[in-house]
């Protein structure tokens, strides 16, 4: 593909003179533009809309807040917007929290002060009290909702998709199921709280809050949490509410010495690339991460582009199961 | 720790009248103003830096330049850089250029802009002709050092970590090495396969140009090339230039039936977590990720703040070989 410094050794101008014609500015002969513009054709240069658009009133850049990059999930989500938003001329600029409202409600004030035109929260948790004020007209909530911040949203039934993985392991024959999901305050967590209990109950199984385990998404603390349950044992199955934490169960399984899947069998959730290379593959709940990032950011641009008409926008996106080694 | 929320429900008012008198704000009775001063002195409280210094003149903000977040190499030199920040009452814009140097460029004006007080330019690929222009003294190179850019630089010594990996592997015996590495036009690619060189010659053995192979940086790549060669047992290790990559050469000898370290030993770089958690644990040279953005983040944090004595720097980091269970 031509790029703008063909461009220039075409037209026998400076890359800059390029980016002027490209920029529309006042600063160049007719004749060079027409030079300029009759490269382009020939080459058949595609004009970064990026840089077209980097300039005047809007800022051209959306906001993205995500708790943190250090979770493969989010690189997806983010490949999403972002190839979404290219493709429109927009640029994104990610912000991390580390799921401090207070950080995530600094952050936002950008769409205030105009330095960028909107902003998706893809998990990131946020306070009603830190929220006040916010346009949520230019706000989109991806992955995880919070009711109190009235915006468009993309995501997926977490309720379900944590029932079905926990029904797979039933229909599997487990009887003893643990469940491994985050803090409590986070609204998906909630949810696929619910989805653990439905699964067992409708299937006969009796919920016991004991067998809910709280921890982190990482794989040390859930590791750490199960190799001093003295009773591992006494369980055969866990369902886990992100891949990592699945590998932190597989590691304390074997070094229990319980055989996966056999005597004890372990599922993720997201389909992180991890849950792919990892001896044994990880039996996980795929979210459509790419997907999400890309709807979220049709939602936003098209609610930039079109003030007038807003719509608020509630995507519910398809799970897959995917079944693998560990289950 | 008191948050904003404290205060006011101390001083019986609402978080926004605490967050205007934080910022000076000329709407607050002196009256109500005294409060919520005498709040934050009883509870202790530290007002956040970063709203603090989020209005006026400055932008207090660092865009931090990246060829990707899906790296978990990035994570790491993200949180030493955000850390930093955010105790310096910085705040942290990411951007992504999927290593097109005409992207980064684009996003690079926002220090023109005064959008941004500076960027770190974090392995993200540059060109001399994309960067005309540039305030070099607001830059800060971290990881990766294009020369023609002149300014700070925080890294490691990449030649002399390759060739400390490869003479670990010669240690051990192994005789025909093969290396895989990056992109050629990424200096330290160029870096680290003279340490390949370096290291063989040194040890009397032969280099061949034919034995270094090129892919990206994930596993998947390297996987095909290796599974590919029909030849592969006649070599006895790689040396991988990603700990990812290093995934892939270890999935590829399984599949070819060779045994991992014994017939076919395998290293990777840079440290990140799945070195440690796959079975085998993979040998690796480790960066100090957090390090570099911590680094790099306090030289351009007081560039900003001290421009009058502007001192470049050029830090080079030490490595650390962690030898585990792949070679």
């Amino acid at each position: 593909m031509p790029t703008v410094k063909d461009v220039a050794k075409r037209a026998g101008v400076s890359v800059a003179t390029v980016s002027r014609v490209l920029n529309n500015s006042e600063k160049v002969s007719e004749q060079t533009r027409q030079k300029v513009l009759n490269a382009i054709e020939e080459l058949g240069f595609k004009p970064n809309l990026l840089a077209r658009n980097f300039r005047k009133d809007r800022s051209s850049l959306i906001l993205v807040v995500l708790p943190t990059i250090a979770n493969a999930y989010f690189a997806r989500v983010v490949k999403g917007i972002e190839d979404t938003a290219r493709k429109n001329g927009y640029g994104i600029l990610l912000c991390t929290t580390q799921n401090s409202p207070e950080i995530a409600a600094e952050y936002l004030k950008l769409i205030e002060r105009k330095q960028v035109d909107g902003a998706i929260i893809a998990s990131a948790k946020i306070e009603i009290d830190f929220c006040k004020g916010l346009d949520t007209k230019r706000i989109v909530q991806a992955c995880e909702f919070y009711p109190f911040l009235d915006t468009s949203l993309v995501t997926i039934d977490h309720k379900r998709a944590f029932y079905d993985i926990v029904d797979y392991l039933v229909k599997k024959g487990k009887k003893n199921i643990l469940c491994a999901i985050g803090n409590e305050g986070i609204p998906s967590e909630f949810a696929r709280k619910e989805g653990y209990k439905e699964a067992l109950e409708e299937n006969g199984l009796e919920f016991k809050e004991e067998n809910v385990i709280r921890c982190s998404y990482g794989w040390t603390e859930l590791y750490e949490k199960l190799r001093n349950l003295c009773c591992l044992k006494k369980y055969d199955a866990i369902a886990c509410s992100s891949d990592l934490m699945a590998v932190g169960a597989i590691k304390a399984a074997k070094a229990l010495g319980l055989k996966v899947p056999d005597e004890f069998s372990v599922t993720g959730f997201d389909n992180i690339m991890v849950s792919r290379i990892y001896e044994p593959s990880i039996t996980t709940v795929a979210q459509p991460m790419y997907e999400i990032g890309e709807k979220a950011a049709t939602i936003l641009i098209d609610i930039i582009e079109n003030q007038s008409v807003y719509v608020k926008q509630r995507i519910i996106l398809p799970h897959e199961l995917k079944t693998r080694e560990s289950a």
